[in-house]
This record gives structure tokens, C-alpha cells and sequence, in this order.
């Protein structure tokens, strides 16, 4: 009763935006990490390992926003936010706005497993990486030309792109390069292993230009992240402010627990709410029977899933049409 | 149907531990803050703006963890965590590991209403309050003479003082100084003005010489701190790692709005799952029909409230018997 779904972020993702070799180089990176999960799952790891490992591999992989390829804040510095959580017991670990982790989810494991502590934030995340050996690496390990050019042009404009905004559009950016809008990136992981347990872990580089210190809700428990064998486990992707305001995950997890909803019936209710404030986003979840459900209310979400039979990968909503 | 209630932390509060002189001290400023609001909300003030004023209060008062008189971290500087949200609509703003806003919940309100955000961490929030022109104030202003003490002493015995550890009851503490352990001290309010709105917030100074960036529940939405005109406003006191793992507020939230719990019955079930993890606080909390509830699994709570008839204040479980 194996499985497994990853998401690389929801946005603003149309055909005519995504170049052919880009989408390629997508599809097959998803492609590869998602059957790595589930060859380790089924040689039994445990969720949670799996979860930690497909977010390393996706915070390696250029393109997403998250470790190697984060976006850059107004600084021009990377600011990087993870949380990655256990259903058996609820236990987790996060860290905000750090600077150097090379993974910044082995780093929220650290948190989680070697700290007394769920979140570590700022400049004491990066000490605390130092501190427990977990690797560490310079800006110039992060940043990517595309990367620096969307934050430059971001600037010059005055924009912090919360918002899916059509300036990266702009040719200078779409030119041979992808992921032309900022918001799509944020990486995540759900699992189930071999023995019924759930893990969940999310990482991200957070919004082009952003406020230096500005955290979403990738780094919140139960927000952005959030895993409990009892009902589910959710990683989120999206305008994280307001997946925060609706505790997007937990509220799931609620409505299961307290209000007895199957899976589809309270994400359709949560994500009414958040689409009703202007928020927009998406979430991958496991439910504790081993369904997979990934709604999002945005035009494309990367996400490439194990569903117990076969492997599938998509990016738009009528991916699979 | 205005309603007001604000807490100074939940934890050890034994009678043998706490001087008379520095219990009336406590009862005397808890009174008054506490009139003081009931006045702003009779003469029509918003819950929001008698939330943010009552816990200015609060901070300024030395001997409660937050503000001035905030304890210290491993670096003997303070790094200061609040959170301020609006039942109306779910506004909400926080900040973690603050170094300079004098009244760390103001600075919270300023990234409610004054950013995009929600959330604002380490250093980037000083820039942030000096951006805005939020009062900011220099170390020696937070740093109490108790405060030094305190965090030297955990440094010098290797303690975090995370759980109530007994190393406070150490004569040096004690004699002449109030509040002898750790981890009471965090503050927060919440309020129904005459419209029927809610708001709460939370601040704190977090634990002695904890770890820099260490974040408890009190900067994170929904662990402790949670306001929905639907339900209830709450503001959460205890060992925060236990609050973010079940998301407190909202978690009471949640039964209310799912499963048609009322405020008892919801908290009794929240408090029966952090106690069981070995977890240890209370909350202090305002339904939408007026009804306050103040659970709490530690000896005592530092508390006050309106409950529309009378004003009260308490320490002690037992403390109205």
C-alpha cells in the first residue's frame, strides 16, 4: 500500500509560456524522482526518509525554487524556508529565512530530530546548520543566472512578485529560459510507506524580491505542512499568506478528523475559502487509506504521483485529458 | 456584549514560590490593564486596537516575559516573537526573532496592515520596524537585572530552560525577585468589542537561553494565536513545540466550526492531546456568543478578564475557590 506524490509548485502555468524543452526537462526530472521514491519505498524506507530525499533531489534540480535555483530576495540573497513533519507521532521540524543549508529540509529534519526544538528562523538556523554539521554552501551555490535576472528585473520595476505577475513574461526572461513567473517552485513531498505511516515535507526559496525575513507558509506546521496517520499527509503550495490565514493543511486534517469529510470534500471546502480571499495555490495529500488527492485552484501545478499501480506526471489542469 | 481577557503566561506558579509583594504586584497590574481595556472597549474602541494597546501594557511591564523584561537567549540578547489577528476577516501579522521593536505586537500589527505579509523573521524584521518607523529601542531597554541573572545562570549550568525546570527555585532567583522559572511570562489578549468583532495576540521573549531563532507557537497563526468571528479569539501560553504539533487555536477552532463542539468541550480534547505529548499551558479564549474560557494543564495561569458583569483576576487554579 505504497505511496507517493511530489508537487513543484502551483501557478500560472499556460502551454504558451513553457517552452517544449523546458517542459521535457521537467516532466523527466519529476519523472525520475518520483520512480527513485517509490523503488526506496518499496525496498521498504521508511515515509519520512523518502520524503527527505525526494526534496533533497528537488532542491538539487535547477528549475524549482527551492536549495540550488531558490529565488532571490531584495537583497539579492537567498532566503530559504522548510518543514517537514512525522504522521506517527506529529513530530516535526522547520527552519525560516536561512541562509546556507544546501538542503534546507535535511536541515528542518535536523530541527525536528536533533533540536528540542519545530522551528528555528534567521541567522540562528544557519549557526544551527554549523553546528550539527548538516552541509552548508555559498550564495554563489544557489543562485542561477535566471534566478539573479528575475530578481534584477523584479527590482528595477519595484515589484515584489507575490503575485503571478505578467512582467515575467517580459521576453528577457522567457527566452530559452523557464519557469517564466515566480510563484511556481516551491517543492514538496507526501508519502506513505510500507507500514501505513505518513510523512510530509515542503521547501522553498519564497517570492522574487521579497522583504528580507518575509516567511510563508511552507516553514508553518499546519499551514504549509502537515502529516498525521490518522488523516493525512499535505504539503502546500501557493500565495502562502494566505494558506497561512486558512491554515490550508490543518484545515484539511480537521475536517477529516472533526467533521468527518473524506479527503475531497475538505480540500473543495478549504480551498473555496482560500480562492474566496484571492489566494491561490495548490496542496498533494495522502489520505490514511492511501488515496491521493491533489486539488489546486491555480492554472498548473507540477506534481507527479505513485498512486499503488502506475506513475503518472503532470503539470496543467487537463494534463491528463 | 463586550468581553476582555489577557494572560501573563501559564506554568509552576506555586504560592511558596511567589513573594506576597511581587504577587500584588502582578494582581495590581493585571487589574489595571485589564480596566484599562474595559474602558477603551465601553467607550467603543475596536477589539483589534484594545488587543494591541492591552499587550503594549503587558510588555512594558518588566516583570512578564515580553517587551521590557524579556528573557534572554544563549547570546544574552532577547529575540522577541508576536502575533496580532482579526476575527473579521482572518487579518493576521507576526513577527520572530525581533531584536528592536519596543513593543513587539505593534510591529506585528505594522506587517498586518502595513505589508503584504503575515510573517516577518530575524533581522529582517528590525529593518523592518525601522523602515515602518516603528518604535524600536536598544538592549539595555529590554534587559532586566532579573533577566541577566537568569540567563546566566541557565548558561552556566548548559540549560534551556524549556520545561519548568526547578533550577529556578535556586535561592538567587528567588529571594526578592518574582517569576522564579522560565516559562511564564508570555502574554497575550483577546477581546469582543460592542460590533461582536474578535481579535487576539500573543507575545513573548521566549525561553531562557534558548538557541538563537527558536520560534515557539506564539509568532505562528493558528498554534498561539487564533481569532474567527465564527468561533472564538485565543491566545496560547505553554512549551510552544507542543503547540505548533497541535496547531492549539485552531485546533479548537476547528471542533467548534466542524464537529459543533462548544469551547469546553473542544479545549478539553486540545488540552488532553498536548498533555498527553507532555505538554504543558493554557489559553484564554472568547467564543463568538461572549462565553470566556481560560483551560490551562499547568498550576497556575496569570490571568484577568471582563466577563460583561465583573472583573477578576487569577494565578492559581484554586484561585477563586
Amino acid at each position: 500500500m505504497i505511496r507517493f506524490a511530489l508537487h513543484g509548485g502551483a501557478g500560472v502555468i499556460e502551454r504558451a509560456n513553457l517552452s517544449s524543452e523546458n517542459e521535457v526537462q521537467f516532466r523527466s526530472e519529476m519523472a525520475r524522482i518520483c520512480a527513485d521514491a517509490v523503488v526506496k519505498l518499496q525496498q521498504g524506507a521508511s515515509a519520512l526518509d523518502v520524503v527527505e530525499a525526494s526534496i533533497c533531489q528537488l532542491e538539487n534540480f535547477a528549475l524549482f525554487n527551492a536549495g540550488h535555483g531558490a529565488v532571490l530576495n531584495a537583497n539579492a540573497e537567498v532566503e530559504m524556508d522548510a518543514a517537514i513533519m512525522d504522521g506517527r507521532n506529529r513530530a516535526c521540524g522547520a527552519i525560516a529565512a536561512a541562509k546556507t543549508p544546501k538542503n534546507p529540509i535535511t536541515l528542518a529534519r535536523a530541527v525536528m530530530e536533533q533540536t528540542e526544538h519545530v522551528l528555528i528562523v534567521g541567522a540562528g538556523a544557519d549557526q544551527l546548520a554549523a553546528k550539527l554539521g548538516v552541509a552548508q554552501a555559498e550564495l554563489s551555490y544557489f543562485v542561477t543566472e535566471f534566478r539573479a535576472e528575475q530578481q534584477r528585473l523584479a527590482a528595477k520595476l519595484g515589484k515584489v512578485t507575490l503575485d503571478h505577475d505578467s512582467i515575467f513574461n517580459a521576453p528577457v526572461l522567457t527566452s530559452g529560459l523557464a519557469d517564466p513567473r515566480d510563484k511556481k517552485g516551491t517543492v514538496g513531498a507526501v508519502a506513505r510507506d510500507a507500514h501505513g505511516n505518513l510523512a510530509a515535507g515542503t521547501s522553498t526559496g519564497g517570492m522574487t524580491n521579497k522583504m528580507p525575513g518575509r516567511t510563508g507558509d511552507t516553514a508553518i506546521i499546519g499551514a504549509g505542512t502537515w502529516a498525521d496517520n490518522q488523516t493525512l499527509a499535505a504539503s502546500a503550495t501557493g500565495h502562502g499568506e494566505y494558506f497561512i490565514r486558512n491554515a490550508v493543511c490543518f484545515d484539511i486534517h480537521a475536517q477529516m478528523l472533526y467533521g468527518g469529510q473524506s479527503i475531497e470534500a475538505a480540500s473543495a471546502a478549504t480551498f473555496a475559502r482560500v480562492g474566496k480571499m484571492g489566494g491561490t495555490g495548490g496542496v498533494i495529500a495522502i489520505d490514511h487509506s492511501g488515496l491521493i488527492h491533489m486539488p489546486f485552484n491555480s492554472e498548473g501545478m507540477y506534481r507527479a504521483w505513485f498512486d499503488g499501480q502506475q506513475m503518472q506526471v503532470a503539470i496543467y489542469q487537463n494534463d491528463l485529458l
